[in-house]
């Protein structure tokens, strides 16, 4: 079996906290990891490693990063997949550049025309609702809004064990008629197209529900449904921690509730999941959020691993072809 | 000073919760109130009346609707404003149906290429972010974008009294090179524009911050956010309140955190807010939520109220001007 490749280099807390998750994950799931980092950050780990000498920053632009950087940890893991030397890459870096990284080394997988972010939306009590194109690409055409219902459904199949999932475009309006002309244009191709169940149009406040599996969009409106997303969760926690923290007695009742509260804030928690996948590469790509900790480092490998064994790349090579011109 | 015309028969819970609003408001803002609708929806309240014979329903094509129904109430309510015989509307109706009447019977304001619905999203502890367009223009041009950003500035001033609002686009990343073609256009043509307090692209969850006053965004992606907020928070509010029920315990531990929750489940009533306006059309025209209260209408009716001797709309047309071609 091959490792996993651990960028050491990529994320808010990075390397400590990444080659401590890759530790963990080598300990607690037993699976091989190669650390790709700078020397001084990836030996004396106990861990086999890449030892590579550049690194791609958090706020770099990623297109000239990758090109100049061919000795960056990213561009290095990216290889190593290639190269067959690893068999999936985990990163909490720069998400331009690990998509750039990916898609120059390992290339895409035959008849995707872009690669999408899918990203798992947690639903409490239910699987996560996955959302994508989360932000790979801002501008789309319809055919490849197509593509992304048909990678999604397979990753929601893969990943969450869902039977036929349900394909929703998010739009303005439940109404084939509602939308921009790239929403009405992909609504009609979708409703054509074998392979994806697709459901029709859906609203921003579906996500978040269990009537859908996978949320289709452009990688612009997918980030800013995410992000809006983000806040407004963060908003809402944090109000009601003060409320919790705004007396003694209220902390007391806080005590109360947090049984709970906690499974729910648990589910919530991006570093229990895991992290976004980059869909239509040829091999896994785990995308972390930038302020993993070594625990969201620890899950991501774990889905890794899991895509691995479950061949999801091998699963999405069929399934994806260009459509005629 | 001429009355308010509130469209009785627009909403869900039309006509008896809408006029019982409009009597209220005539009641506790010692405002003159046009109550505008069938006879039998709007007689016998005590209130002068505009009397028509058609609805134009929640879900009915709005343009169809609009020019097929010309005794509507909508497009009664809209003509009073028009003809001088009322100072504003106010709808809690279908959204296109109430855009389409205002346009066609007030007209825009000189200038104004599109008007855009402004949505007030509130920020406990802080002034409400304004959302604009908030889905009148499912596609956008980048000057229409401009002029959002101008008729936004102006509201944000006049209803929230904020000095030099900060106006920011939304997009995908801070950095002025993220988002798609519009975006780059419009941040390029808003670093150019007088009158504009441009503080740069904002994300989504910059929203229900108080880092600014007014989002600019097309109405497709604004409407998208608009209802993943919405969506994210009654999920949130939902779960929170099944911890509290959860257990007799938990019931007492909530009374004792209630006080503190309550102003901010208050705040983020949308109810308490008075609605969203339609900017760039001559006259005052608020709309409302579709399942506004009698409250709502109270507070919608307020706020025309405002924004009429304020002199809302007198300030805007000064302040749009088409760009040259």
């Amino acid at each position: 079996v091959l490792p996993i490749a651990v960028d050491a280099m990529g994320g808010d807390k990075a390397p400590g906290e990444i080659v401590q998750g890759a530790v963990q994950a080598a300990e607690q799931l037993g699976v091989d990891v190669l650390l790709v980092g700078r020397a001084d950050a990836v030996e004396g780990h106990g861990l086999p490693t890449l030892v590579c000498d550049e690194v791609i920053g958090m706020d770099e632009d990623p297109g000239q990063g990758v090109r100049r950087k061919k000795d960056s940890s990213l561009v290095r893991a990216a290889e190593a997949v290639r190269d067959g030397r690893a068999s999936a890459m985990v990163s909490a870096g720069n998400t331009g550049a690990t998509m750039g990284a990916a898609l120059l080394r390992m290339g895409r997988l035959k008849g995707v025309q872009r690669p999408a972010i899918a990203t798992p939306i947690p639903v409490p009590g239910a699987s996560p609702t996955i959302l994508l194109d989360a932000g790979a690409n801002a501008e789309c055409s319809a055919p490849w809004l197509v593509q992304f219902a048909l990678m999604g459904s397979v990753m929601s199949a893969e990943r969450f064990g869902i039977d036929k999932p349900r394909v929703g475009l998010l739009s303005i309006g439940e109404e084939d008629a509602k939308g921009n002309s790239l929403v009405k244009e992909a609504n009609a191709l979708l409703r054509d197209t074998a392979g994806v169940n697709f459901i029709g149009n859906v609203e921003g406040r579906d996500i978040l529900t269990d009537d859908v599996d996978v949320v289709v969009t452009d990688g612009f409106t997918g980030n800013v449904a995410l992000k809006t997303l983000e806040g407004a969760m963060r908003f809402l926690v944090g109000k009601v921690f003060e409320a919790m923290m705004s007396s003694d007695e209220a902390k007391e009742a806080a005590k109360v509730l947090l049984p709970a509260l906690a499974p729910v804030a648990d589910e919530l928690d991006p570093d229990a999941h895991g992290g976004a996948m980059l869909l239509g590469v040829d091999g896994v790509c785990i995308i972390s959020h930038g302020s993993s900790s070594a625990r969201a480092v620890v899950n991501a490998v774990r889905v890794a691993r899991d895509m691995v064994s479950q061949g999801l790349v091998e699963r999405l090579r069929g399934v994806v072809v260009t459509p005629a011109p």
